[in-house]
């Protein structure tokens, strides 16, 4: 309702209505209140996680105002979401894959791409929507603005990695345990180096890490309290944190929003986790910590729910969309992996992207018209 | 003429039938006798291979059914084709490529990936046909496919890997003629693995390829005969297998369906066969066996006689795609070679596409209306 | 006017037009005046590069007479630009690259390519034109022939790469200082690579280069003289060439056709250079040498006054365009470097596409509807 108001006045509750709103748009929720809820959570897992977001959110929102958008669309969170998720991804990630702090450059990184990601975002969805099948440009915007961003400021740790061995070696083995990014010299240790892009969502856990895998590969014996709260941890990593009350106040975000959606995303995290279980082996650290849950949620809610009505086909379809999606995310770890990069969320955007248009083509599941409630 | 009939009396042969013509349309002929000849070579160059089309094919159908998707391409066997390849290419790649025994593991893969190529078959037909000038979507849902498969599975032998050599030395020379594969472990030996990359299409030839490079490389005389039969080969080569019976049938096959067809295929196996010489060294085995010839075989068809009609201006246009294709190829053997995998039909795809793009621009070369036969 | 002249008298100064058109349109000017002036800078530059550029650009008019393309755009330089680069590119990084004389081969190769990027310009801009905002060509069929016809040759010199080290220790800096490209055999000397990459577009003054490093990483001081120069350079390297005087008549090519889009041009240079300078350390090289300024060139003029009309929006518009090309060729720098292989223009590319995206999406920055003068 804040749209019929005008004037200065009814200015900073409109901002603010647009940040809460981008930030719940990140797990396809359109709600100030979930947005807070949600933020909230940010603010508990790690603070400057939540800083970043406020930060960020600020920045896509002048710069959507300056480029001169669309009002109804930056109202929306639309221009905003994808700027949340550079600042939180970037700011949660950036310690445990680097053993760096998060200094200026980063800071001042997480604002240029906050204002590039709303350029990025308005291209994109053009593009995409000029297709026979208008395509929503997910989260695709973020994902292309923070790769840029990784790669362009790795190399400034270089003599980090430069004095920690010489080449010819495997550092990885010599540096182990001590430092959050293992680093693998050589191409035979791709696998390796997948395990190790596993592990690096999951800074929290590493106190832990370096204790248990003796253990734990010995009796190779499933957690399944623990791949529990995988699933719980799934829906924080969609924003790159790992806590757990985080994680449940996120989804007590989405039920807020939409029942459904809510439901959909929890079965999306369920089966993503246990697909990703086929692919990994003990100690099944990256299961406990939701990494193979967060694109399965972001791929069921999406298709199952948001932009496709749900009935039995469609849940079917959603399904089959998780699936896929993991397979995604595998092929995609070993690749990104052994750039020492994460996945991010492509493999959600990917594989949505394929199953958004393989549902129209038939004309047997029907796109959602209005994209205001699911039910 | 089965179309008119209905009842259930008719279910088998109308599968039957979609089976059939979904193995040929993988070299783009759309008539069950022809597939049938084809999958009558599949199974004597390989049991198995013959055995996994028919699995893919099988699978493909049943899930396009529960799809809902329309009817008549599946009985043209339009949403088949790209899950025969999946399951012909996976099944006769996978042991020579990775020395191992295509186990209970591969054929579920085959099966989840025969029922995915429907999926991302509709959505990439979408996608490609939404643009001004609709594109066909080609065997790209294949190679999509097939390629997500391979790197998934691909760390499961890893011990394979890391048993046989210490990082640091290339255990490329100490596994030489022991292993179908031959890993190298250092980017300078890119080259090198090229030339792995080129062989491993080759198993059948493995025991005369341990004997033969010394005296070959020494002599670097081409083999005319053995040229020749590499022509033959390519047409085995676009389902995977290497065997000239095999080829023969196949090229017999794309006979029954059109002469024009077989002709231009015929064009490109020998058209793309000696761009390749330029690229090949001394022992020259990727030339006798048909790898540099599959690609132009299909890249010559599809641009000459299938998708446009066949005139002097349109065949000089398709010989040019043949070489551009070589060209892709060459650069993608020593992209994806170095990851360990095979070039799969990417270059005929990328090309083609590309090519019928100029094709239409210009309004001289007409796309053929009624895609029945080409005469 | 020369479109009202019909009869074989004026076919070659038809040509001649083609081809000086062709030329100019590299920096997005479409004067034959232009093309004459920027031709003679190229031969001034190198004899070499300059013939190049000829034989590339007759190359393309005969290949797009021959397959009937559209004439006016041939006589526009629409048809040929592409293949001017292909020419000068690969005439003159090829030996700075390899090490290697441009022989026989690589002139086949040009030819080729020139030929081939006919049929690719076209195709490319065939589907780019599909999308509701018809996006133009740009120098992507460039890029995308260059970087096939220096992957497809590179193994050819593979001796050279081998002769010179055994594959377990660090090549480069045995090599260092005898070779004007250093090879580095290892994933942890990324950082080093892409030191090199921005190296081995300067041939000319690698005899500076060598005894400079040690006192200029001492000082660590900028030397502004130099940055000028380099913003100059930026000129000469849109083609590839390293030559102040030649640079001088590249600007004064492009005044001439047009004052705004040599302002916007020199702005571009002046930006991309300074934000290059964040991502560099001393010595400096590649900023000395315009390798930072010809990408952000290109995106400034064609998005501020080209193809967008010129207004303080559209400035700002332009400015960011910049710094995201400079971000992209950073990540691009470090991913092609590895594999030897510059970025050519792909940065500008892919950002100014996307940026054209943007702006068309608002509305707010209107297209201008008749690419004539941007006056």
């Amino acid at each position: 309702f804040l749209n019929s108001k005008k004037g200065v006045g009814w200015l900073i509750p409109k901002c603010l209505n647009a940040l809460l709103r981008g930030v719940s748009q990140v797990v396809l929720a359109n709600n100030p209140l979930a947005g807070l809820v949600i933020l909230i959570a940010l603010f508990w897992s790690d603070v400057f996680v939540g800083l970043a977001a406020t930060v960020a959110a600020t920045t896509a929102i002048l710069t959507a105002v300056l480029m001169r958008q669309d009002p109804s669309s930056i109202e929306a969170g639309l221009t905003t979401y994808n700027a949340v998720l550079v600042g939180t991804v970037t700011s949660s990630l950036w310690t445990p894959l680097y053993g760096e702090a998060v200094g200026i450059t980063v800071w001042t990184f997480i604002i240029i791409g906050a204002a590039l990601s709303v350029f990025v975002t308005s291209a994109i969805s053009t593009i995409l929507s000029s297709l026979k099948i208008p395509l929503p440009a997910l989260t695709l915007p973020f994902n292309v603005v923070t790769i840029l961003i990784f790669i362009c400021l790795m190399p400034m740790n270089h003599e980090h990695f430069q004095h920690n061995g010489n080449a010819s070696e495997p550092v990885a083995l010599r540096l182990r345990g001590h430092e959050p990014l293992v680093i693998s010299s050589n191409l035979l240790h791709e696998h390796h180096l997948q395990h190790i892009s596993r592990q690096i969502r999951s800074p929290e856990d590493d106190g832990v890490n370096d204790n248990e895998p003796a253990s734990e590969s010995s009796s190779e014996a499933l957690n399944w309290g623990r791949i529990l709260s995988g699933i719980v941890l799934s829906a924080g990593q969609v924003y790159g944190v790992n806590n757990e009350l985080g994680s449940v106040l996120i989804y007590i975000g989405i039920m807020i929003y939409s029942p459904i959606l809510f439901m959909m995303s929890v079965f999306g995290a369920i089966l993503g986790t246990s697909t990703g279980l086929f692919f990994t082996e003990a100690p099944y650290t990256d299961i406990y910590n939701g990494i193979w849950g967060y694109n399965g949620l972001l791929s069921a809610s999406s298709v199952g729910g948001f932009f496709i009505v749900l009935t039995c086909h469609s849940f079917f379809n959603a399904m089959v969309n998780v699936i896929f999606t993991v397979l995604i995310q595998q092929a995609l770890s070993l690749a990104l992996g052994s750039l020492h990069l994460p996945v991010f969320t492509f493999p959600f955007v990917l594989s949505t992207l394929l199953f958004l248009s393989v549902a129209t083509s038939g004309n047997q599941l029907p796109r959602v018209q209005n994209i205001t409630f699911p039910e």
